[in-house]
């Protein structure tokens, strides 16, 4: 028998949560009732919990639930959190991969904290210079890995060209089949375009390119995010952060006034019958809850945060994720991928 | 009688010019055909101009050709072109400015060499650090303007106060009778967030507050730019380039996805009788040609850069655009905004 997929879950993070997470777990646990491969850690209030797991009917012998006693605030700061939070959910499912009890973390609650004390408990990997936090986009042919999205808000080459290894070992842990296709993100395609530190990247990526992790496509531009045609793009935490709200505020813009013309009078209320199902389907394949949980990489062992304020659907999506991650050994592609650094040590 | 607004209009610039521009030229004296406070200076080859104008049927007082021999290439660079283009129509375009012939000047050639060649003929004003390009981006409420957006790749805090003092004119000139309300762009909205140029700005835009100039609103993320809560949203030109890229890409990535759906079936396809006027709103309300035309601001004349692809309806855009600011006083607008900062020399 094989070791068991153990994911560690912060119920208490988020809002609405226990409700949201032990719902979402709920979710979980149905789409993979059939699977005897994965143990789920429940960290925090213990009473709480239990009720939740009795309203949404969930009975599995694979949830384990860890009694922790307080819950890290939205409002508490990285610099006081490390003082207070040794006896919260966040801290203690973190801690449960130190331990060998888990292989994951995911956690809804306080970003800036989580990426603190992920850090202080698991430690940056020896051959990566900097953790980076890394998300999950649509595009015209399917999932687009980007980072970082801000764990940093500047960055040097050699952290451009780390990310380039997380997100490669990210993108063949999903989708063990293909060898992924790296761009820096910039402003132009042309070779002479953008910041010194792009230029250098660039340089020191062409020859990358001939080891086996991944392809390097060069530069791409915002506009060609969402093509397909690369699946992973790098770029420094603050542009990226930049880019990713952009794209949800400008999607949300135009779904609002998608939304208004559709619903406008009776004749377009008429037109909804005729197009539903189709705009459903529209709907659903650029639901963001879909694409939530960014994945904190670098550090000895993967955490995932997942947005504070998503439903339970989202929830299952991060959990989801997890399971898929660890299913598609992300720690073992991600080492398999810095070896060659290692060697240059 | 007052002064005519004079545009000069560089004919050959651009994709499928001068047929493009001239028939663009038909639908502003077509708008505007009531009207005679304007003149247009149009830079070219006389025989093809004159043959379009034929074509399109124009007949109007308020055209001038002015005869040039050649043309900017897409593949000339800013370093050559200082050497090669005093003969072109975008030189001469510029130039006419510097003559005392027009009051502003539009292009949609070579972005580059039309940067370099700007800021060469009509050099930088004495109060400002560096020009910037600025663009009107839709949002909830009507019209943001945006800048940098890709004049500076890196940006200190001086930069950002000039761009701040420069967007706000910008926006005054369009819509005399609000006062702009000025953000920075961010990755969260609070003051102790983000890199140290902009934490300086910040505080220095927090005492500028007080002059008339803008409100500040402090910083603002990326999901809130289209919210319409800033009407200036002010940047470092690489991460505003990757911002309008990014969101330009996420619309086309949703509107085609949106196009596939409704033309799916024979159901979706009866639902667009019954939608068709509402989505017509819709598909006019985010028309990208309605928004063509980059400022760069900051020179002692406005120049305005038209897309290079698009078609005659977007360049009347920018033709639209040129007037309504020389109309509104630009140039007035930047200088008072810029006094105060001349008495502190």
């Amino acid at each position: 028998m094989s070791k068991k997929i153990t994911i560690a879950i912060d119920a208490m993070g988020g809002d609405d949560s226990p409700d949201k997470t032990i719902h979402g777990v709920s979710y979980f646990i149905n789409k993979y009732k059939n699977q005897d491969d994965f143990l789920i850690n429940l960290f925090g209030d213990e009473i709480i919990i239990k009720e939740k797991i009795n309203k949404y009917r969930i009975s599995s012998k694979n949830l384990k639930i860890i009694h922790t006693s307080s819950v890290v605030s939205n409002e508490e700061t990285p610099l006081t959190a490390i003082k207070n939070s040794k006896n919260t959910s966040m801290w203690n499912c973190i801690k449960s991969q130190l331990d060998g009890n888990s292989d994951i973390s995911l956690s809804a609650g306080n970003t800036g904290v989580l990426l603190v004390i992920s850090k202080m408990i698991l430690k940056t990997m020896n051959q990566v210079s900097r953790p980076a936090l890394a998300a999950l986009w649509p595009n015209q042919k399917g999932m687009t890995v980007v980072l970082d999205l801000g764990a940093n808000i500047e960055c040097n080459e050699d952290n451009l060209i780390d990310f380039s290894e997380l997100g490669s070992a990210l993108y063949k842990s999903l989708y063990p089949n293909n060898k992924p296709t790296v761009s820096l993100l910039n402003i132009g395609s042309e070779e002479v375009k953008g910041t010194d530190i792009l230029k250098k990247a660039y340089a020191k990526l062409k020859n990358l390119s001939n080891e086996q992790n991944f392809i390097f496509n060069g530069y791409i531009e915002g506009n060609k995010l969402m093509d397909g045609d690369s699946n992973v793009i790098v770029t420094d935490g603050f542009t990226g952060n930049v880019a990713l709200k952009t794209a949800e505020g400008t999607a949300k813009f135009i779904t609002d006034n998608l939304k208004k013309s559709l619903t406008k009078n009776l004749f377009t209320k008429i037109s909804l019958i005729f197009s539903y199902f189709s705009l459903k389907e529209f709907k659903s394949k650029l639901d963001p809850r879909k694409y939530n949980g960014a994945i904190l990489l670098g550090l000895n062992g993967p955490v995932v945060k997942s947005h504070g304020g998503t439903d339970a659907i989202g929830f299952f999506h991060s959990i989801d994720l997890c399971y898929r991650m660890v299913r598609g050994n992300l720690l073992k592609q991600i080492k398999s991928n810095l070896s060659h650094l290692e060697k240059g040590e």
